[in-house]
């Protein structure tokens, strides 16, 4: 099960680190992250999205998170209500072919042309846990250059 | 100077810890950080963003980064033609004061009112290195109680 872990931390070198080795010592590849600074420049945001078979595992490293000198809370949104959201910029192919699956996405979601050269578009797309894999197979219809996401961000309600 | 680095990496636990060790070891704090996988899911896209007051040690640092074996292609954007964006989810007081400002903001800036409480509205923006700064200013006048970014991400033209 896909986890969305928040963790505020002191905006410190070295942070990032201890905590990404906190996951990989045991084994656990992090699907996305996102860190940046909050409205307190001292301190920074991180949101990891991690796919846990084992909660048991997940618990040991919430609780070695909050261990950390430098982290300050740590929210674990799974059975939460809460708002989430990802960027991605994506450049496909401009081809006859894929045209009416792109204007089907554009019309359907948050999905926006920004760019137009000879062989490509770049598009700019917000989506969130629900409409992702959707976008995701269009595009994969049109045909993917090269893709560029955030990571997942998500807020409290 | 503000850097933004892309880096293609092996999608495996270990890489993100890895490469976090390589800034921080050389004092370098991170200023965002955005990983998620490409449209090939052994691979992932690291996009950091870093303040380099020495451009030499940033360039060890990158030279260090290409010679890491999970670690693909490494990009410095900072003297090409690219396009960043950035995603912010935001929880700021629902105050009649703050309301002009708020929709000044609206009007001029891609920043939509996701979520409308007693207390407080969520805001989703997006921004570029061109309007972050004035976005921000904006948000602290109508008071800001929570502040998520995704951190900067880029795509070459």
């Amino acid at each position: 099960m896909k986890h969305t872990i928040q963790a505020l931390v002191e905006n410190k070198f070295g942070v990032l680190a201890r905590i990404a080795s906190l996951f990989s010592a045991r084994g656990y590849n992090i699907d996305s992250l996102a860190v940046g600074e909050t409205q307190d420049p001292t301190i920074s945001c991180m949101t990891i999205v991690v796919d846990a078979p084992d909660e048991r595992i997940l618990e040991q490293i919430k609780k070695q998170l909050h261990k950390l000198i430098d982290v300050i809370t740590v929210v674990d949104f799974t059975r939460r209500d809460y708002i989430d959201k990802e960027l991605f910029l994506v450049k496909v192919e401009k081809k006859k072919k894929g045209k009416k699956t792109l204007d089907k996405l554009i019309k359907k979601h948050p999905v926006k042309v920004i760019e137009e050269a000879k062989s490509y578009y770049i598009l700019e797309i917000y989506a969130d846990r629900h409409n992702i894999d959707e976008i995701l197979r269009e595009l994969e219809k049109i045909g993917i250059q090269e893709l560029v996401r955030t990571g997942r961000i998500a807020i409290n309600k």
